[in-house]
């Protein structure tokens, strides 16, 4: 018994299902106090993470370092608030603050305060395009991004990434370059004149914040401790080298006595609600950093928000998430910050902490807050090399050549994606090479459904059943050809198919009929209507009549809209094959 | 008894084959006298067409008439020796020249002579393009072309290029607009400075031209005229109208008493080899209308080639007739012409009049060539608003809002790509305006592909069959998850996978086992390997296993590549859902 024909409407049955999956009680109704300490341990655990790297991507991005701690404060209340993630962190993450700072790059060179402005109003232009995305459910575009897409450009930014954070790390001082390779050119033409104690304070950040963690984690295993300690202590590095690195270079004055560079003045900021003036010459000017980071950002977000809810079943919605990333930006925008996103590193350590619900991003906000509060005014004795050390370890795991070798040997289609998309990102710049590697994943993709399986098919024995000439032992009629083909009839493939039948006619010459048998075929698009029409018009221009099997009921539907059955005849559309086989070239003649 | 696994290279198994389907007899080995009669009528009948729509068209490029002659010859020489169509007739076509006078446009106002080399360089540029294309096979290119964007835009540049010329039937005078909408608004302000005698000559060419062909097969066919007079007067309407238009301005004088723009000065222009000056500056500007013609071009051409072909049970190659064409150009870029293709109305022309081989070609070229040298002088008073007139009978039929009715009727996501196009190209320019089509068809292709069909299956009473649980009464156990794909596992649409598989998990609390029912898959891409790895970590930290059943040989040869296999256990791989099922949940306990 064949199976029924597939729905027509996939799409629209899965979208009416959606909300249904989500039907989870809400969290505050089996909150319990238990949670609540869980979720107060996991906000510390965050924080602990969050102020030393908030500080360093707001660097990274070219603006001054309490413009970090600010973006972290109310883009968390509003996530907490509206998104549909339990364990998502959001806040100034890696890659994002790359983009603001190519971003305001190209605006040429910026006052600080006008670099703010600029972030602030960038953060309002992604976070409306992410709030219409997200309105309009036009998620599935950042499906145009696959798997070795992301790969090359996460892996090409790490790198991007280390080699702007070297020049701090060795102490140099030379003005920020647009484009990656640049920056190698210019850190090749003053490593001259690396200074010792920016490497020395640099490289011990590094080896601390790469042994600490183990060397903890070791330590309080053997000891026994309790488990919050266990939780929060290994992921206190960062925390430690910033704690550890200012006091050094406030106590020994290593700024001014071995010229050490550091963050400098910082003035106390607390976030003041106003919208960022409205610059509509400069808004046309950081569209496309915008509508990148608008994608790249909620990819990065999404991805680790649904990794992590589906390891405790819990769901996580794309529309819903773009929403509420997208009012977290504009809450980070009013509030003088600059574009935030889900950031994995520390969604990761909130989950891993042990958070229960969104009161855990709440708890994180407020510990920043105090920090603010408290810290500041030491802030100012921060070694910059500190916070590229910071940069290039959390950046480190991007680079993953495992991953990428293990590609290319999976797939090599898949491993030139996901080359041209890295070499594409260092030549070209992000945005530049990552519309590299679309490209190329399209053409590929495209010339691999440009030529479908089609099946030339003949009776086997005296059955009802038709198989592949080439793979079966089958009777062929001479008068007519039977093709089956095994895919959609679409714009990407229509074109191999014009040319093909053709060839396949031409090698039969008393042909009379060709037969398409339709039962692989879902969707006929317009190309494919304009294809079927083509091919029975170039048919009987040569005394050769087409006919169809076992179309399926919606694509027949679809097909009487267009009155293509009325205009072939209605006796070519025929049940089975075997009911056509019979009526095009009767049995008796056919042995 | 079940079809063997479809085979993992149908791409490359046709193309092999591909060849085998060329090997039809040359032309030449079956050549008789009766053919060579045959090609001379049908080489006059599109000499007569081509004359006038050549000089026609390179008038719309911006270009002098004679350059438009000068353009057939040696393209249409090389083609007949290098083409794979017997029937195309290259030349210059309408959306070409359109296309070639929006890249001069782009240079800024250029005296004739700079024009004229600019053109040679486009044409030289957009041949190595179209070589290009062709030795890289790249020909599957042009997919990304869906059948409503290919309508949107030559409708839409019928219209651009009828408005183009409507100034020159109304007798003004104002200077090329570089966007449609803005030739509007110019035709609007000027239209108050009409020339009668300009309205008149080109009204009265349009109604001969739209007439003519009618009244004359009536008649000739009343009069039981011999075949060829029939096969060639019709066609003789542009000729008719540009020797009679000539002759009026001329024996009226009607330049200078009545102010009838005419062609002017036509040196007489042989065509003369010589490699047009390369100046990278230009050959960078002119880039992307190169790239644009390269692919519209040869779009228009292979589909006509194609079309005639197909009509004869002949062949032609893509990637041949991108060479082709591609050396077509080149022979015109070296002999002071501009950019070529095959055209559709010429063609047809050609194959209606009885053309049986490329001597149809090379006949034609002769005609032009005599044309050429006895009749340049004469054609100093040719209107201008009969060359108009020309040009806008010969694209109105392009404007098919019939069967853009169709389309929008047929499918409503078709119909917005065509919408698109058509205003993309009115408001953009006929580039932007394709890039604005093709973005959206692709948009609409993975939106559509992103939600592919999944089923959940359960057993049909005691059989082995395992049917969607929504279709059939089926049993299901509650430890086991069945879940049929019936689609690749690609970038396109693994994140709605991603998402959907942990609702269906989250639906059943006791689950034990997925089982990914893999027989509708023949290509698992580094996404979708990625997708798997992602599922089986995700379900494992749920205490729940993953299970695949009937992956397809050559899918399963790619995952051992990656050492999925190994690592998700080899006992998690079953033939046959009813083993897998027998495995995970045997039928004793399943009720």
């Amino acid at each position: 018994m064949p199976e029924a024909p597939a729905s027509p409407r996939p799409a629209s049955r899965a979208r009416s299902r959606a909300p249904l999956g989500l039907r989870q009680p809400p969290w505050w109704k089996s909150y319990r106090r238990g949670h609540f300490v869980a979720d107060l341990l996991a906000g510390l655990v965050v924080a602990a993470l969050l102020v030393p790297q908030a500080m360093a991507y707001a660097m990274l991005a070219g603006l001054p370092a309490q413009a970090g701690l600010v973006s972290c404060l109310a883009p968390l209340v509003v996530y907490a608030l509206l998104g549909t993630s339990r364990t998502l962190s959001v806040g100034p993450v890696a890659i994002v603050s790359l983009l603001v700072a190519d971003g305001l790059a190209m605006l040429g060179p910026l006052s600080t305060e006008r670099a703010l402005a600029a972030a602030a109003l960038l953060a309002l232009e992604m976070g409306l395009l992410q709030l219409a995305m997200g309105l309009l459910r036009a998620g599935f575009l950042v499906n145009f991004l696959s798997h070795p897409v992301v790969l090359g450009y996460t892996s090409a930014a790490a790198l991007v990434i280390a080699f702007s954070q070297a020049k701090h790390l060795l102490g140099l001082a030379f003005p920020r370059d647009v484009l990656p390779w640049e920056t190698l050119v210019s850190l090749a033409t003053h490593v001259g004149e690396t200074k010792a104690i920016a490497l020395l304070v640099g490289g011990g950040a590094i080896a601390l914040l790469a042994l600490f963690p183990r060397v903890m984690k070791k330590l309080l295993a053997r000891a026994g401790s309790p488990r919050w300690l266990r939780a929060l202590a290994p992921r206190c590095a960062p925390l430690l080298v910033v704690v550890g690195g200012t006091a050094l270079a406030y106590a020994f004055g290593l700024h001014a006595s071995a010229g050490l560079a550091v963050v400098g003045e910082v003035p106390p900021a607390l976030p003041s609600f106003e919208l960022p003036a409205i610059d509509l010459e400069l808004l046309r000017a950081l569209l496309p950093a915008a509508a990148a980071i608008a994608c790249l950002g909620f990819l990065e977000s999404y991805s680790v928000a649904q990794t992590l809810a589906s390891r405790r079943r819990e769901h996580v919605h794309p529309s819903r998430e773009l929403v509420a990333l997208g009012c977290a930006n504009l809450a980070s925008a009013c509030t003088g910050g600059f574009p935030v996103s889900g950031g994995v590193s520390r969604s990761m350590a909130n989950a891993g902490a042990g958070a229960r619900s969104q009161v855990a991003s709440l708890a994180t906000a407020l510990f920043v807050l105090l920090t603010v509060l408290a810290l500041t005014p030491l802030l100012r004795h921060l070694p910059r090399a500190i916070l590229a050390a910071i940069i290039v370890m959390a950046v480190a795991p991007l680079l993953d050549l495992g991953a990428a070798r293990r590609i290319w040997k999976y797939s090599k289609a898949d491993g030139w994606a996901l080359i041209a998309t890295f070499v594409g990102v260092f030549a070209l710049g992000v945005g530049s090479g990552i519309a590299v590697g679309v490209l190329l994943s399209l053409s590929i993709y495209l010339a691999r459904s440009a030529r479908p399986h089609i099946a030339v098919v003949g009776r086997v024995g005296d059955s009802e059943s038709y198989r592949n000439v080439k793979r079966y032992q089958v009777h062929v009629d001479p008068r007519v050809l039977a093709i089956r083909i095994d895919e959609n009839l679409m714009f990407s493939n229509v074109r191999y198919l014009e040319q093909r039948i053709p060839q396949l006619v031409a090698q039969k010459p008393g042909l009379k009929h060709v037969l398409l048998i339709a039962s692989g075929i879902n969707l006929i698009d317009a190309s494919g209507l304009r294809f079927l029409e083509l091919v029975s018009e170039m048919l009987a221009s040569g005394k050769v009549e087409l006919h169809l099997a076992e179309v399926k009921g919606p694509v027949m539907d679809k097909l009487e809209r267009a009155d293509f059955p009325a205009r072939l005849g209605r006796d070519h559309f025929h049940l089975s094959t075997h009911e056509a086989m019979e009526r095009l070239a009767p049995s008796e003649s056919s042995g």
